[in-house]
């Protein structure tokens, strides 16, 4: 039997339903043969959480041995009972208290990572609003993991088991996507997707899809010249350095090839594109995952879902997900941890 | 047991795989118990395709009833031999000619449901740019028919068993759907797709998704306003007029909702926002019925694949989905018929 690999999950926002979908997660039989979970977080909305769920919860240090009945953890806040309530607070102090130790457990996380004592990291979901009202103005975790690795062009590929699909352009207005488009936007994704396919996912010549951004890829012009104009010489430019890619391609069409399996991943212009049909397929085991950084960094594809929390109804099933896939990654993960590039955490 | 319905089938392109999915289809148990075909189109082209599918095919007159081992059939055209062999034509007379027999074979076929000969149209794929050659200029099926019915208003509905997607917009350039997006369009395909759900598909208050454009609808402005500006103004006209109408949805989230049962139909801002998803989970069994047309009309979601023409090789199971639900919504569309809305075909 393999060791357990230990994986750093930060909480998310206290008021969330992140803590709540950790602790049923990690006490899932799946995970618990595979994982050994470093909680990153508030102490004390672990043990409330836990009490609400009727799970039973033995917290030890984070730097002690794991051992069985006992689960590791690092403190990073210590939240007032006030504020650390299920369901979102409506002071801004509050608020603004929850998105910094949000941002608090992160930042601990990474730092597990980058000294070894965990294999990946892990994130729950949290609100951009609670951590702009902290004074951390990011437009999610991706950006911010990104800045804490030196600034380091990421992409969000999302993984089930019958799709991988990464994205180009995320949160933009659909009318701003065809102009922020760029050869070097696309190549740049293309080149994200076939390294981690190959280093992560272990994949000697990934197949990569890179779909059109316009109906039936603009059909030779004739709706858009975007595809012939920026994507198809970014697909030639990837061709050269020897990455298998294909494209532009319909996007009504290139979905369902890759499910058949013609493709390991499809590289998606814009947000709708990709997320439309893979949570189509993923609703609720979908996992996202983060190119470009030196670790791998999973987390489930949901968010706060602040009417829910504090309810017990929280569906764990993609945390799972996540934690399993971070754990099967980051055995090849930790051969591409540069250390220089996280100078930003210290 | 309920007497077979008397579908009008189109050829469509000859030199396209339309004639072999018709004689594959309509060979097919499944089709033979409900429907009763009219062939509509080249004698010749129906005579060397059953040949070279080693299918048997008595043809007898439109007008005659039908019989047990023979198939009724309307001849448009008599195409010579050099030209009606499968495979995209290279001189541009023969190109004109095989639109031109695939338009005339359309124009029988709306005649054969005006008239009450057929219940219902079902079309085989067509090539635009062969009709244009012909002088027929259009952007497919959908606009000509229109155009045959006094330019009636008409959207393109996928149905699968699965998903119903309808389109606001169809063949534009990504870049001009927002401006091209207006609230009259979305509450008139609104309007369509309820119609359609009530009167064809015998729904009594059917639920109807309406997505927004922009990525999460919008978040509140936050990436676009079309969703608050254009989109939730035509829901709320809708709701007004007794239309069970819900969104601006995330087009992330509604598609496993619909699967899932909230909703009969999603109608989508643009073409791959909803085909895309569709074919994902349709590829091969997905069915193009047009709303708004004063008849049935149903095709295959395929094109000509002139690639592929005369090799035997073309799948008919979205072809036999195409007659099976003709047949099943065409009892219903009789109701719908407005015979003055033809005089054009005239």
């Amino acid at each position: 039997m393999s060791p357990r690999v230990p994986l750093a999950i930060s909480m998310g926002d206290p008021a969330g339903i992140g803590p709540e979908v950790v602790l049923k997660a990690i006490s899932s039989p799946a995970a618990r043969r595979t994982i050994d979970p470093i909680l990153v977080g508030d102490a004390g909305v672990w043990r409330a959480t836990a009490r609400r769920l009727g799970l039973s919860l033995h917290l030890v240090p984070g730097i002690e041995p794991s051992r069985r009945g006992s689960t590791r953890s690092v403190v990073t806040s210590e939240l007032p009972a006030s504020v650390r309530k299920p369901g979102q607070p409506r002071r801004t102090a509050d608020k603004a208290a929850c998105g910094g130790a949000a941002h608090a457990a992160i930042l601990a996380a990474v730092r597990l990572v980058r000294d070894g004592t965990a294999a990946a990291l892990v994130t729950a979901p949290i609100s951009k609003a609670h951590l702009a009202a902290a004074g951390h103005d990011f437009p999610g975790h991706t950006e911010l993991l990104s800045h804490l690795c030196g600034d380091a062009p990421v992409r969000m590929m999302m993984v089930g088991p019958r799709l991988r699909v990464v994205l180009v352009t995320t949160h933009l207005a659909l009318a701003a996507v065809p102009r922020r488009l760029n050869q070097a936007a696309v190549l740049e994704t293309i080149g994200l997707t076939a390294r981690a396919l190959r280093i992560w996912f272990g994949m000697a010549l990934p197949r990569i899809a890179v779909t059109g951004l316009n109906p039936h890829a603009g059909e030779g012009g004739l709706f858009g010249t975007e595809d012939t104009r920026v994507i198809l010489p970014a697909v030639r430019a990837a061709r050269r350095r020897g990455i298998h890619a294909t494209g532009p391609l319909a996007a009504d069409g290139v979905f369902a090839q890759a499910v058949g399996g013609a493709y390991d991943a499809v590289v998606c212009m814009y947000h709708d594109q990709g997320l439309a049909p893979f949570k189509l397929l993923h609703f609720a085991d979908g996992v996202n995952l983060t190119l470009g950084l030196p670790f791998v960094r999973t987390s489930p594809d949901h968010g706060t879902a602040f009417d829910i929390a504090g309810t017990g109804r929280a569906d764990p099933r993609s945390m799972i997900a996540a934690l399993r896939l971070a754990a099967a990654l980051a055995p090849r993960g930790k051969s591409t941890l540069v250390r220089p590039a996280l100078a930003a955490v210290n």
